[in-house]
């Protein structure tokens, strides 16, 4: 293993988040914050450790597989080690395995908070969890890469691990420049939604906060009520719009803006993940039809929700919690679906889903018709066995990891929907689950046993789960 | 679609399922139960209609998957139309649905009841319910295919739709002389469990009822506290230990008894079967320490529900459904993984779950060792890819009946645990499940269209999914 590199690249990281951390503290110059000195000490201190691991460039930059997985994954807890110093050593959360979950929880864009009371948070570090949101949401070693003079095509590597989805595709044929356009249409539609908000009345504060969060598909709230505190159809209309744009593939976004517009609006993942919105919207605004003033009001809520949920933002407009079952099973079943690949939403993904189901049905045809053969296609495409493949390990290690989180997270005796929809919601990055966890409640009275499980399932989630197995897997440090 | 033969096939499954009826009619003679006399009525016109459609022999007697998964599907629903009769008719069960919910429960060896008081049924349709799942737990169709002089090699469709598993494995060359062998060891392990629960002090029709449903591993209780009823650590060790046994590979027994025992006891699936159960048991005897007397009772109970659960047999000898969550969530867990191949145990079988860990490491290795080249392997054989590829599909598929169960059920508004698991229960032919579908209580208070979801996910789980998908499948009953 070419260790050296893995320094080197994670030493990046550390100058970059360093430079991160110059928003919270120009907030907290904003508003005369003391605390938000924090945020100098550690920055100092973060830089200083990234400048020392960057200082020599290593000889050899050839890394390939395992080494873009393990600095996927070592990168990731560094940010959320120094990421959670300002918050523990200010004091604002007194211990630092909840620190170390809130950051964790941001970065992964899960948006799951051990606070009770947000508001009294300094608004440096309100602004900072949320800003961890969007940094988290496009990846920060993919960004890096797109800047870095890094030798070899293996940056692919990095890209695969970082990037949900089951098949990273290159829009042009340099890693690079895909990830630029990318980080372009990411930066242009947060910028839009913030305008967007502050034309509504919001503050300019809040405007940002929140579209950072909507961006990231992260969800962590700035009032302890969530998006409930604006009281506006327009300003959580926008949101809504927002979280489902974001949890569209970006790449469907490219393709609408250049050369063909046309093979952006054709994408069977996005249509699929349109109609599966559509279509729980509907059943949920009739299941819910009795509780609100009007089918208006009921469709509003459940469209907020529906987006909140399968693009694992996590937001909320009312207590879902409260909600008929059916309607709470809808939104169980999309915390698994997740959103689009290619976009910063969580979950299993849209296009896993449909290719697994295509598998199934072509296996039906070809017992009803044994001798035809037939070809598994997604937008027109026949799909690799490479790719089907790892659809599948995929599956079978995000099961693994989602049943050791739901037994550890049962150890702690809360109900069986708590811990079911803990575990969904950490490994999802959705953010909130139900019971226990429901919108409205907090992750603070879980052991300190479970939120290390919860957050070695957000990583996983975030990660697409093969650099945190690697990471943990003995052959990986062995020589060879 | 040769459809003469599928009615052909049916008729004998008709004939077979009015002398099986013999049996619940000797139970009414002896107990002078009048309502028995309904078994006359159907027995006769179950064998008439079933002479009927045997009546001619088709003259092409060759059949493909397709034949053979519509044949299984069709010839099940029908033994559970013809099997609920008798308890509808009789008035015992008033309505047809619960009827039919009861007898389906009992051929796919689930155990669900409809039954508030099992006790104040007439012992001859008490006796009809324990034979069903013996019927069911080794399949009707391959034991007709065992007995019926039928062309071609074909066979083989069948029995891979009626045998839990990935892959049927061949013991002799042919595939009637390998169900002949495997109904020998079934029924010898049944009557040994007979004996040795009557020399414990059951009485004989008691004795012969549990034996039914413990290799079935179906699970209806014949008292209203399952085998809490027995007060006994003999009787309720001599079904602990029948249960876990009859969720062993059948081919192991057979491999132990003949030319080559070691291979009986090197089979991976049963030696991690059985590390699973100890696991289990050990995890669950530690969270249950505190409530019973001593640790050897709680030893005791937890053994018992390890194996009623991992078996998918659903007996009980104490009220699980208020263990502590983790042990809870064991049992869930369990649930899914369901026991071996090859036996009459539910779930997924734990050599799909084994052959997705290995997949799953394999991947693993080589992202690690990318130049590496690594075969999936079990029991030393590797595993060929058309068996990966259809173990995948199922899951696929299994998930998808999963999911669309969890949804209809939760329209009933009970709570999320009550819904999941009863999905669960349903798919992985278990019975109970927790909350109001948990072991004290019974599934009556259910909508009929939540009964029929049931119905559904358990002959689909018995059926290994694809033939029931198949019968609602349009593109089957096309021409072609």
């Amino acid at each position: 293993m070419n260790k050296k590199i893995i320094i080197y690249l994670m030493g990046w990281i550390l100058i970059m988040e360093a430079a991160f951390m110059l928003l919270p503290l120009a907030i907290a110059l904003i508003y005369r914050e003391i605390s938000g000195l924090w945020f100098l000490a550690v920055l100092i201190t973060c830089g200083a450790v990234g400048r020392l691991c960057t200082y020599k460039k290593p000889e050899n930059m050839v890394f390939f597989a395992k080494e873009g997985f393990v600095s996927v994954a070592l990168s990731w807890i560094a940010l959320s080690f120094f990421g959670a110093l300002p918050l523990y050593l200010s004091g604002e959360i007194p211990r630092f395995e909840n620190a170390l979950f809130e950051v964790v929880s941001g970065f992964t864009t899960t948006g799951a908070s051990i606070l009770s009371d947000v508001e009294s948070l300094p608004r440096c570090m309100i602004m900072w969890r949320s800003f961890t949101h969007w940094i988290g949401g496009m990846g920060v070693l993919v960004f890096i890469l797109s800047i870095l003079p890094l030798a070899g095509g293996y940056n692919m590597y990095i890209m695969k691990a970082e990037s949900p989805g089951p098949s990273v595709g290159k829009l042009v044929p340099k890693v690079k420049s895909t990830a630029k356009i990318l980080y372009k249409i990411y930066l242009v539609m947060t910028v839009l939604q913030f305008f967007l908000l502050f034309a509504g009345g919001m503050t300019a504060f809040d405007s940002l906060a929140i579209s950072f969060s909507t961006a990231g598909t992260g969800g962590f709230g700035i009032k302890n009520n969530s998006m409930a505190f604006y009281d506006s159809y327009y300003l959580q209309g926008v949101v809504t719009v927002f979280m489902i744009m974001f949890g569209v593939n970006f790449h469907s976004y490219y393709l609408l803006l250049s050369r063909n517009p046309m093979a952006g609006l054709k994408s069977e993942e996005v249509r699929t993940y349109l109609g599966v919105i559509g279509v729980s919207i509907l059943f949920i605004t009739l299941d819910l039809r009795n509780d609100f003033e009007n089918i208006f009001i009921a469709f509003h809520h459940a469209a907020f929700q529906v987006g909140s949920i399968i693009t694992s933002t996590g937001y909320f407009t009312v207590d879902f919690n409260l909600w008929p079952e059916f309607s709470k099973a809808i939104l169980v079943v999309l915390m698994f679906t997740g959103a689009c690949a290619g976009s910063t939403g969580g979950g299993i993904k849209i296009s896993r889903v449909l290719i697994l189901l295509k598998a199934v049905r072509k296996e039906l045809q070809s017992m009803i018709h044994p001798r035809s053969i037939k070809v598994l296609k997604l937008d027109g495409k026949p799909v690799e066995h490479n790719v089907l493949r790892s659809i599948n390990t995929f599956m079978g290690a995000y099961v693994v990891i989602f049943t050791l989180t739901f037994l550890v997270v049962s150890l702690d005796n809360f109900d069986f929907m708590t811990n079911f929809t803990v575990a969904a919601a950490s490994l999802n990055n959705i953010g909130p689950g139900l019971g226990e966890a429901g919108p409205v409640q907090n992750f603070s009275g879980f052991s300190p046993l479970s939120k290390y499980a919860m957050m070695f399932a957000m990583l996983a989630g975030r990660l697409e789960i093969f650099p945190m197995l690697l990471l943990f897997s003995p052959s990986t440090w062995k020589n060879g």
